[in-house]
């Protein structure tokens, strides 16, 4: 997508080897125009699918999988729950999953009520790195007997394992930009 | 808002005296449509205000303020951040909240790219208790210099002290859902 390729160059900063700071459009402040765009995209590109429900996780997926939901017929959204809220049921489908970036292990849970086995879910998320949290998601759909239509992401870091992780479990993954290297403070694109 | 009050009666359900679970709609599966409807409202009641930036805070309310946001000419969304991110800048406002769900305090922040002294700022919450969170928000606004333009929730427990310490501020509350009790699991709204 080279509306959101140009931003990533115009405002992405580099940090370390394996850091794209995004924060001035995509997690911490957010422009929603971009995001209209990213959910138009979406749509185009699983518009064979009759999606019924989007899944993410909070937090920074939240936002995008609420916009895109309105370019699919405004199907609910339902937000996996990384932390024990004292209104969450207990009868929930849960799924652990590792942190790179933390250097911890979380889990994440979908209360059973908003995943049913006639659910044909997009799961969609900010950013793909070593796809554990995507991996949650799709073990939780799964739990759920529904079925995961595919998983749209906003930013691959295609440099790491998360997208041979999704493509081995035969999900179709789409990615509006990927990232082949953060080596040397450039930001360099697959192909 | 009818629409809205009428869904909490149908989908609200009450655990205790004070907590009303309404995740089947507003925090855990969200209900898009209702959400552009809560937008379309926020924007009629904060008319006379050029709104430059909206604000709130991860991770339940940065969907109410993504689809808000597009009825004030797609004006930019921040969220602060609740939790210590590895790529959150060193340079932050940060105010200190305390949760009576949780029993603990905890650090809001913003990275100080983000706000600055010309904003009009529409604080959007999905929920108003005791006002800590919107206090906190409301606070990084003016370390920021700018302005509160206003605060919009999606429902208020009135019951609780949040309103009173947001109009002791000066500043603009516009609730769309108030309850009144929550007493022997039946909601009563205000009025």
């Amino acid at each position: 997508m080279e509306l959101l390729k140009e931003r990533i160059k115009k405002n992405g900063k580099v940090i370390g080897e394996d850091i794209l700071k995004v924060d001035s459009f995509l997690n911490h402040q957010i422009d929603v125009q971009l995001f209209q765009e990213i959910g138009k995209e979406f749509k185009k590109r699983f518009n064979t699918e009759k999606i019924t429900k989007i899944l993410t996780v909070e937090a920074s997926g939240i936002g995008v999988a609420c916009i895109t939901a309105q370019y699919f017929d405004n199907v609910p959204v339902v937000f996996a729950k990384k932390y024990i809220a004292r209104n969450l049921a207990a009868d929930v489908y849960e799924s652990k999953v590792f942190s790179y970036t933390k250097g911890t292990e979380y889990l994440i849970r979908v209360d059973k009520e908003y995943l049913n086995p006639d659910d044909n879910v997009l799961i969609i998320d900010d950013f793909l790195a070593n796809g554990k949290a995507v991996a949650g998601l799709m073990d939780i759909v799964r739990q759920a007997g529904a079925r995961v239509a595919g998983v749209g992401i906003v930013i691959e870091k295609s440099f790491q394992g998360g997208r041979t992780a999704i493509l081995q479990e035969n999900v179709r993954l789409e990615s509006l930009a990927r990232i082949q290297s953060l080596a040397d403070g450039q930001i360099t694109f697959v192909d």
